[in-house]
């Protein structure tokens, strides 16, 4: 019973009016000729495509989930009619460069529609998001054939990529890896070594599976300095991309998950597969790292995407549920009982949501547009100023939204209470699925000691330094703007206050570097906090334009939700961050007991 | 995978030394003889009996969930033995009154059963769990052909029990409720309607099936005031209890759920079903809520038992899995990596859980002793103080520790990392399960509204008081105790802070009663948070007295970082909870839109 509408009315105004992405097209040579117009039939079309064919997939892909079969994985019915689908009509290559099968729209279109796959359907949305991924990654890094062949299959929808990195003994730490590459007479290698979740590792919906894999040269220097990157594709082909023989590997099982089970999680066994270098020998972290902002990010918006759908599918119940009287005295004393939307506190679990998805969408987006400015900018300026913000961006994006997403889901099924737990009304999916953002693509720990430890401490803040030069401007625009200063003055004690609290860390840090563990998450909800601050005033003094449009009105009426009631949390991490390591180090190891 | 060893260290200190419940047995007529051995070898039975019986049923539980077939509910492989065993051994009166077949154990002693059956299976103890309480509310309402029979039945493991409340229009507001009861010639009554979300409402446990059903009569007053409760057996009985012939209804269905899944939730068909009146006329709901407070206490505990299932299964975890050096250099250089637990994040959600889940119980624990005083009592006025305390810590404790065990169940998944989603580790089927305990016996809104509505608005804070009076003689007492002046002085400040913020959230509730709802849930959250601290520093005070003990130097440790790292979001609730109803109810609800 899930229901999923696309908010194209806020994508619109997130895309044109808020960020304003195609004034700076004419700029970005190869996106020059993306007007408004050509982006708002894009998203019209991915609004039908995901509300008409992946949502009625959602639930029943849930309830089937995928089955492992002999080595052969099933995925659940309709998802191979719903790739076939998506393929004819060119969504697999939209984003990818027009030389090697794609359409080369903007990465800020590209992500508008990969929120809108998440939010109608996590699990499907899995198999083209890991394959831009790949075939993003080979163009990055790859030789002619390469591109020719294996990009451009996955851009034309044919076959589909995943990024095989993982090993049991080694999650975020790869330098642990095992898995062996041995030179081959002809160039090739052949590897060896289990993979394990390796999402889409096998499946039914395309004719090959590409495997991008980390492996090691037997002679390689240990730890990650040794790792280099291979493409192993499930069928070999001949060096015209013709598919010849089985390679020598298979998934020896999928794992039985808390959610996103229509997505294959796969165990994957190389036994000597023959596989291709991509990319410079022991560089191979390197090359995946180059993708690693993006598939950040598209993280951070199937969290944002999870919070959406549960929006949607909360306030409808809000508004038709007659349960108990308004604490002031009955709404519809026409009625036996007031809707539940009359309650403040329910009223507060969905302007958390709202809050949250609207301006997490303006964070994806902007950070989205940032990889169009980085891909395309004119200038090695404007590529080195998008880079660093970007890279600043990313891990609170990604760290904060995915966070965030479990309160949000969790808020969404306690507005149905008892409904809620349910798995007929599909909230408590949307909080499963969900739950896995915080975990995959780095947790929201390696996300923090990125943060704080690389992009802060490392790089001496230079994204953070553009992002404080922006929020200066902006308040300098608004000093005087008499009817947003309840959302500047705010902005502008968080102004100070963020910059403040991380030199007082990186000091702290200089002396002991255990304390940017001991603060770095804290630290990361608390930028998480101030960002979204940060486009809620912007959203805000924008709305306060347009007074008489009810979706400005919103606008400004969650703004103010948002200062007033989440906004504050902030005071909280900044205690906590400051309570320095030795409330967590002190407490010898053998003092954790089951007592 | 999920291993469960009984907490009987903690128990026996939070029982024995912290609230020297046995202390005050002599005062309690009925519990005199209980003395500290008795209950410690109900304990470690009790241990025995959850570690290795029902430990093993969980996650296999879990996995098989309850199956419906054309009315029969049959319940998980493993089940109605291990009923059998909890049975045949008499658990299943260990509290209930020894007129009717119980044990006449302390409240306490019981409710640390409940926390390790729950902490070991929480779908199994739903059965007894429910019965239980059935058994309770049958002694307090009911007459002695009622007594001598169900209660009996009860106490003695051949029944079980049920309430039947929610309807499919009426989950929190009862007054809409519509089930009928006719008066019939004989003294008895026929009942018609439809009840859902009925726990164990039907299953294959026990012989017969006990169900305390809300009804009305043809000409009862509308609203809360017109509902009468009833004694509807699923198979009749004769005047001496013996089973004559199968009552008049049937379970229609089971609910497919995001946890508990091996716990039948039933809607049960009444069709003019034979039911016997229990209570007064039209003060079925009076009836229901003399168990309301052990009902949601016992809540409390399913959430504080997740919480430590979950910590008791990330601790090795977090112990064993090498990944990555720590910050400030390798701990285990002989490895080649350090063990996760030297990472301060990885400290900070392990010792969440254990902050949380030690003082929980000691909330539980008290709060149960605090049952006992008021069911055995010698004076009026004792029972009075106790009813009074009870009643205000009820909420909180319910509330805060469901909302709590959310986060910390998810930081158990979190340790794991992607092991953590992964079914077969079984920390995500702990989260799944304790998700539930926001929603039942009373939302977190519920709760919320009930603190600040109606235990200190209403009933002007009688209980807040004495607790307040608790804290300022235990502060005095520790006025000059310089090793623990860290944990006293934080308490000292919030023993001023949390009456301040009552006062004016009162005043504000007096010009405007949606003050109430707006402020509620954050208002809950501080307290709970508070409760929290008054026991991190008293339980701290306690194990400074013996340093050496590895035991008591974790829990200094512990309420440190207790002080230190969480308490600080009392500063979040606070703000919050004094924004003001406007930011919540001044958006129009058309303005609501999915945009």
């Amino acid at each position: 019973m899930l229901n999923y509408s696309a908010p194209l009315t806020d994508l619109k105004f997130v895309l044109h009016d808020l960020l304003k992405v195609s004034e700076r097209y004419p700029a970005l040579g190869a996106l020059a000729e993306t007007t408004p117009d050509l982006m708002d039939s894009v998203l019209e079309e991915a609004a039908k495509f995901t509300s008409q064919v992946l949502a009625p997939l959602n639930q029943t892909g849930d309830a089937q989930g995928c089955r492992w079969d002999n080595g052969v994985v099933h995925t659940p019915d309709g998802f191979k009619e719903a790739f076939a689908q998506f393929s004819a009509n060119g969504w697999a290559g939209l984003v990818g460069s027009t030389e090697h099968g794609g359409m080369g729209m903007p990465y800020a279109l590209g992500c508008a529609v990969v929120e809108m796959m998440a939010s109608s359907n996590m699990a499907w949305s899995m198999y083209p998001g890991l394959s831009h991924g790949a075939a993003e990654c080979i163009h990055a890094n790859g030789d002619d054939w390469q591109r020719s062949v294996f990009e451009r299959a996955i851009n034309e929808g044919r076959w589909t990529g995943t990024m095989c990195l993982t090993e049991p003994h080694c999650g975020s730490d790869l330098g642990l890896l095992k898995t062996k590459a041995e030179p081959h007479a002809d160039g090739s290698y052949r590897i060896s070594g289990t993979k394990i979740f390796i999402s889409a590792g096998e499946h039914d919906l395309a004719e090959n599976i590409v495997h991008l894999v980390l492996a090691r040269l037997p002679d390689a220097p240990a730890g990650t300095k040794g790792i280099s990157m291979f493409i192993v594709p499930k069928f070999n082909v001949d060096a015209k991309g013709v598919i010849t023989e089985r390679n020598q590997m298979g998934c020896g099982s999928i794992e039985h998950k808390m959610g996103i089970k229509a997505s294959s999680t796969c165990l994957m066994n190389f036994d000597g597969a023959t596989g291709w270098l991509i990319g410079p020998l022991n560089r191979g972290l390197n090359c995946m790292f180059v993708m690693m902002n993006t598939a950040r990010l598209e993280v951070g918006i199937q969290a944002q995407a999870q919070i959406e759908a549960s929006f949607q599918n909360a306030l409808p119940y809000a508004r038709e549920r007659l349960q108990m009287r308004a604490l002031s005295g009955p709404k519809r004393p026409d009625k036996p009982a007031d809707p539940i939307i009359v309650h403040p506190d329910v009223r507060r679990m969905l302007l958390t949501q709202k809050a949250i998805s609207e301006a997490g969408r303006a964070q994806c987006m902007y950070s989205a547009h940032l990889v169009d400015e980085l891909r395309h900018g004119g200038s090695e300026a404007e590529r080195k100023y998008a880079d660093e913000l970007l890279s600043f961006f990313t891990p609170i994006t990604k760290g904060f939204l995915t966070e965030m997403a479990l309160e949000c889901t969790a808020n969404g099924m306690q507005v149905l209470g008892g409904h809620g737990y349910i798995r007929e009304w599909g909230l408590e999916q949307l909080l499963r699925d969900a739950r896995i953002t915080t975990i995959y693509e780095g947790t929201t720990q390696i996300q923090a000691l990125d943060l704080l430890g690389r992009k802060i401490v490392q790089a001496q803040g230079v994204g953070f330094r553009h992002f404080l030069a922006m929020i200066a401007e902006f308040l300098q625009e608004n000093a005087d703007n008499a009817a947003a200063k309840e959302f500047i003055e705010p902005l502008a004690r968080l102004a100070q206050e963020w910059p403040a609290l991380t030199i007082k860390l990186g000091k702290a840090a200089m002396e002991n570097p255990d304390e940017i563990g001991a603060a770095a998450v804290d630290y990361l909800m608390y930028s998480g906090y101030a960002v979204h601050a940060w486009w809620w005033a912007r959203m805000a003094v924008l709305a306060l334009q347009s007074p008489k449009s009810p979706f400005h009105q919103a606008k400004i009426h969650t703004a103010r939700f948002y200062f007033e009631r989440l906004l504050p949390r902030t005071d909280a991490h900044a205690k906590a961050m400051q309570a320095g390591a030795a409330s967590l180090l002190d407490m010898p190891e053998e003092l954790f007991l089951i007592a």
